[in-house]
């Protein structure tokens, strides 16, 4: 079932029609990191979505400012973020990476805005909730200022499994993902496409500056290839990409008992992370009961059937917002286990558009 | 620790030596599917191992019978391959899809053949011997004539995990794959080709014919994307490569009771297939223990050290022999759990390599 959460829902235009407001309550939003692969994101879903903008800020690092953005039919200049351009925002949505979330966020909620921040900077942070709206709403009512975006691979599968998590019960996840290169920002959709207009024969010799780390000691081509590596390596072994799966999907489903494991692989995908997910479940529900569950979830619609090669795939997925699941499987040696398929646009429900029904839902939930 | 199963080992030379023999024993080979991408590959392999050939046929159907191939120096003309093709033939090696080998191997058996089928022919038939010489070479001893070499998949994963049963034992696998396109063989190979050169922006668009299963009714473009589908579904939901890396993983180990479970996903990457497993012991031994078992193990490089960036890819496993294991994690919730990234050459070890090392063994077993 598509259902997606709303700002202009029924009952909030009936409530401003009692009330007698002459028009909707709006908003002045800013937009941190507005040149990049998740800010262009941002502001698509903000017009697609209606989203009751007032006045909207463009803004970026010094390298980025004074490039142009169409809003609505009319340009915006990106400026180059100083403290002050927080001033008089309402709700400030960060997609700049960690340092510049740690360093401007704090700037922007002493100035009165609520900051939804796509970074990992604060996702642990006790004090911070960490939010998909589908799953855990009612955390946002905990800010103080700082909500956070969940990392993009999280998202997508804490949509998926919270069904079978709130009907059957869920005691353990093995995720192995399929994840595509724009999640490391347009820098990395160019090399691919360079490595990939390179040729077949050149793949193992092109040039890599990207990934699997921009920052990191060695690069690998990931055109033709698989790189099992995204983000750094922590001491135990897992890559920060992993951990934060692991992490955030115990933070957001409020269950620190939960075993998670994730092993995070970047493809020559351009948009579309996949994910092979095993849970084991509290309970041995029969299969149709599982795709029941997953097919009545806000946000997610299950896209399986075998007999008409009916499963999703990332370049289905690009560009739309729902979470797609299929290859919905019984495990043949464990009643209480499920295999299944996860496919959503990274940049869309994977940071973008969560972004955004984070700024909806507290509308509706009228925390601002 | 690289080490092959080599044919002309030091004992076997001495022993013809001792009896006298004046030169070693060489054996009449053919090539069933010599044009294809595995029967290529077979016949590299027969050339750098330097196979003790005393007379070689290429074989193929009627539709590739003509060209030429050059072994050792010398040009051979590929033959429409007849039941009397395998008169005086001593080992047969199949790869022309199972029904060539339903009809042909048997007539090469009764003309006193031994067959090395890489199909899915027989591999499930309790009378063939399903083997990767690492892991159960003992088996072929039991051959009626027909020793099948197991799916690509199958053979790179239980040469990674035979040292960790043996060592700890296996209880349970949970395996997602990242399959390149040469499974599929060479018209996959130019498919993806032909869609990679289409561009990016077209790649939704792109003309597919092969991939997933050419006879399928839908096909999808693999260039920038990625197909949980190899083979075709089975009423359980499971796709057949999904089913032969369960049932055969059973076979090649001697174990019903281990629980294995597979998800197998097509990528564009051209050769090079790589796997994410995770797999729960009998004991809970330390991660370094883990890692020294795998290292020791026969055909098997251990490629794993974080703090390099070391681990394995598709890319730089293309042309190589060994199976790589990198990513080796101990699972932070189950002591008993680990996880595994494993990548090897679907063409060799997975796989040309493998058939041969299987005829190799079957001169050293001096079973043939």
């Amino acid at each position: 079932m598509i259902q997606c959460v709303s700002a202009l829902n029924y009952d909030t235009i009936i409530e401003i029609i009692i009330k007698g407001e002459s028009r909707l309550k709006t908003y002045n939003v800013a937009i941190m990191g507005a040149t990049g692969a998740v800010g262009q994101q941002m502001k698509e879903q903000l017009e697609k979505r209606n989203f009751p903008v007032n006045e909207i800020r463009f803004l970026s690092s010094s390298r980025s400012a004074g490039s142009n953005i169409d809003f609505k039919g009319k340009t915006y200049t990106v400026q180059e973020a100083v403290p002050e351009s927080f001033d008089g925002i309402d709700i400030a949505l960060f997609s700049a990476g960690g340092s510049v979330s740690e360093k401007f966020a704090p700037e922007a909620v002493k100035r009165g805005a609520i900051v939804i921040d796509n970074t990992s900077a604060f996702r642990m942070d006790p004090e911070v909730p960490l939010v998909v709206p589908e799953v855990n709403k009612s955390d946002l009512s905990l800010h103080k200022g700082i909500i956070s975006n969940p990392n993009c691979s999280t998202i997508q599968m804490v949509c998926a499994l919270q069904p079978l998590k709130e009907q059957f019960g869920l005691t353990k996840i093995v995720v192995s993902t399929y994840q595509a290169v724009s999640g490391a920002g347009i820098d990395a959709i160019n090399e691919l496409k360079s490595q990939a207009d390179a040729g077949f024969d050149q793949a193992g010799k092109a040039e890599a500056k990207m990934l699997p780390v921009k920052s990191a000691e060695k690069h690998y081509p990931i055109a033709y290839n698989a790189i099992p590596q995204i983000d750094v390596f922590a001491d135990n072994g897992y890559t920060l990409e992993e951990m934060k799966m692991i992490n955030e999907t115990k933070k957001i489903m409020h269950d620190d008992s939960l075993s998670v494991a994730a092993t995070c692989v970047r493809l020559p995908v351009v948009t579309g992370h996949s994910e092979s997910v095993y849970v084991e479940l509290n309970a041995a529900p029969a299969l149709e009961d599982v795709k029941a569950a997953i097919s009545a979830a806000p946000g997610v619609e299950l896209m399986d059937d075998p007999s008409q090669q009916l499963y999703p795939m990332p370049l289905m997925a690009a560009g739309l917002d729902e979470v797609f699941v299929g290859r919905v499987r019984l495990d043949l040696d464990n009643p209480q286990g499920f295999h299944l398929w996860v496919v959503s646009d990274n940049l869309v429900k994977g940071a973008a558009l969560n972004s955004v029904q984070i700024a909806e839902a507290l509308i509706e939930e009228k925390i601002i």
